[in-house]
């Protein structure tokens, strides 16, 4: 049993993290170690305090350099779900389970809205995760539908047991292939069926299929963490971060607009804090 | 008609200057030219994102930098009452009086607490303000509870027009010096009167005055502006740092704990999006 989980490693995750490590509170820590293409791709930014005119890509090399100078780690695992039975929050990490007291959602926003089919079909056809679906599937028909490059390992894994495979790709290169791959391009517009999926519809065609598995950096997280509440499709919080779920916290983009570093870190910071005092009060 | 002031220069105020500037919104910027005492004996930050085990002082040199860069002027002003009328804010400072559409507080905290009698005898012997109220103590007998050095010409303005001045400095060193101005140790306990202040009390001493001057870095919020809502001794806010009062916005420590600067520069960023949000639907 661990005391906290931070799910999310940009601005607002390595917030937290370092508000912790200051508080010394020990945590697991699960996100991507590389920076997103968001961070990596923002032009100069201006209001940043405390470091003037940096690039997107420069405030991400400092900061995972910050990180590593605290000797944090970051488990490279995507949480594919949160829920919260009693006292206890249980992580699942593809094949790997963990439990903890108090969870702090630091988890983006997807800039990808759902298609149309994609949350009516979740669970009927429609997966996020390779790892915990994927057998479901062996010698079956499956689309793909993938924005995130980190995420082609999932891929060669589903075309090592489906039949065929439809891929349609939204990032670049592409570098995953095999005989039974193939690269639809254009823009995915909906997954379509009756009582389960039936087809994939990518730019104007109609691809029949018996699953659809959708690999994003980040899932929405009122579908990670069931029973979350949501405003306005970000996760509702209070002023000092706490959601309606005891223990759990959320911060940075996640929470709302503004999209600002500053915003997150802060966020970060204040949900940290939180998240202390309700350990604290739980008597750890 | 300004569009809005920001008072206070910290780190919330930083933040919101350079998120208005960004955002190319032109503002009225009342603060301290050098950074508060409390930045600048802030030991190692270690949980700001960013710069990796910053002291304060540095921090503090960094953020004055990263606005002189920006161009952005602090007017060396202390702001003494805030008060809206219709939909403007007037602004006055010692002699000057400004007016806004908005107003952005990022006053910071006192950490010194009111003493018994402060806030019963405000406006009937209680001054925050030399220059507002000092002709009323002219031939007359005056105590000053002072706490920070910078406001030292005040004292010096005061001892120009009182008989006599009870100065009981909570700084050091004291280099205000005058005939009728006799510094009294200790700490400061009490003003105490009847319908008007008679006494000020002083490490079990008391000394007769008419009035009583505290000469503070910043005044408490909700004296500043009348009518803004507190909540458990800070300004009460929304999510998005509104206030009660319409265009009237705060961030920072003034809003609350953690009082980190984590914190306070994210609030800046939101309070100063939530202002761009504001004026835009007036119509600015």
């Amino acid at each position: 049993m661990y005391d906290i989980a931070i799910i999310g490693a940009g601005p607002a995750g390595i917030s937290a993290a370092l508000t912790l490590w200051a508080k010394n509170i020990p945590f697991l820590w699960f996100g991507s170690q590389s920076p997103s293409q968001k961070v990596q791709k923002a032009e100069l930014i201006r209001n940043y305090p405390g470091l003037s005119l940096i690039s997107g890509a420069d405030f991400a090399r400092r900061l995972r350099q910050q990180v590593a100078e605290a000797g944090l780690e970051i488990r490279e695992q995507t949480v594919t779900n949160v829920f919260r039975m009693g006292e206890t929050y249980h992580i699942l990490c593809n094949q790997e389970e963990f439990q903890t007291r108090a969870v702090l959602l630091a988890t983006g926003v997807e800039s990808v809205r759902p298609i149309p089919g994609e949350l009516e079909f979740l669970g009927r056809g429609v997966s996020y995760c390779a790892t915990c679906d994927g057998l479901i599937y062996r010698g079956k028909t499956i689309g793909v539908i993938c924005t995130d490059k980190g995420q082609e390992h999932e891929i060669a894994y589903l075309a090592s047991l489906a039949k065929e495979v439809y891929l349609c790709p939204r990032y670049a290169p592409v570098e995953v292939h095999g005989d039974n791959i193939h690269v639809v391009e254009g823009r995915p517009q909906a997954v379509t069926g009756g009582e389960a999926v039936q087809a994939m519809q990518v730019a104007g065609q109609s691809y029949p299929v018996d699953g659809v598995f959708l690999l994003k950096s980040a899932i929405s997280p009122s579908i990670l963490v069931p029973g979350l509440a949501a405003a306005e499709g970000h996760v509702a919080v209070e002023r000092d971060m706490s959601t309606n779920l005891p223990g759990c916290f959320a911060a940075g983009d996640c929470t709302g607009r503004p999209y600002q570093y500053a915003k997150a870190v802060g966020e970060g910071n204040v949900a940290a804090h939180t998240a202390a005092s309700f350990l604290r009060a739980a008597g750890k």
